[in-house]
């Protein structure tokens, strides 16, 4: 399994508002959001590793702390079991890695 | 250590035509790679995972033997070890993930 395109995997909904397709190699996840404006993600944390790459749109993204209005170019680093959440401001494009894989997302 | 903005990252251009910057957490390296138009990347492997990510322009990638013409949506998954290749038939940009870390970029 070498080349994959976006539009033959199936897209998801686990939580409202935040459409997601997933891919998974043997040692990362890698989830691709297409967000819509207003959609929040609540608190929640994991065991991985996670780095967020914002493509398109606005986002307001909290960890720990921590709040940052996140727009493309922003890139956050979130480190294993850290508390963290967001609300999408605008229609957002977002890139999510993890390691390790993403079992639950499987 | 939670967010960054690519533009604060020192960029290098490690291949002519390659410039790219680096994020490195404790277990990935995201590589954001801004490509000219005509720009080949010799073939070479390492040992490290790779998912790489097209999100601009097209890119004729070679996996071992599978060549293909990649855009926005198509994401590649290359295993440890095995001989990669391309080059950039328009102006690209493709995000590249590994794992585990590339010290060799750091």
């Amino acid at each position: 399994m070498s080349f994959l395109e976006l539009h033959d995997i199936r897209e998801s909904e686990p939580v409202p508002g935040y459409r997601v397709r997933f891919v998974h190699s043997d040692s990362m996840t890698v989830a691709y959001w297409e967000i819509e404006a207003g959609a929040s993600m609540p608190e929640h944390s994991h065991m991985h590793e996670q780095i967020v790459n914002f493509i398109e749109g606005e986002f307001e993204l909290r960890v720990r702390d921590e709040v940052r209005t996140a727009g493309p170019g922003t890139v956050a680093v979130i480190s294993p079991d850290v508390p963290h959440s967001g609300k999408a401001i605008t229609r957002c494009r977002i890139i999510d890695i993890f390691h390790p894989v993403r079992e639950d997302y499987r």
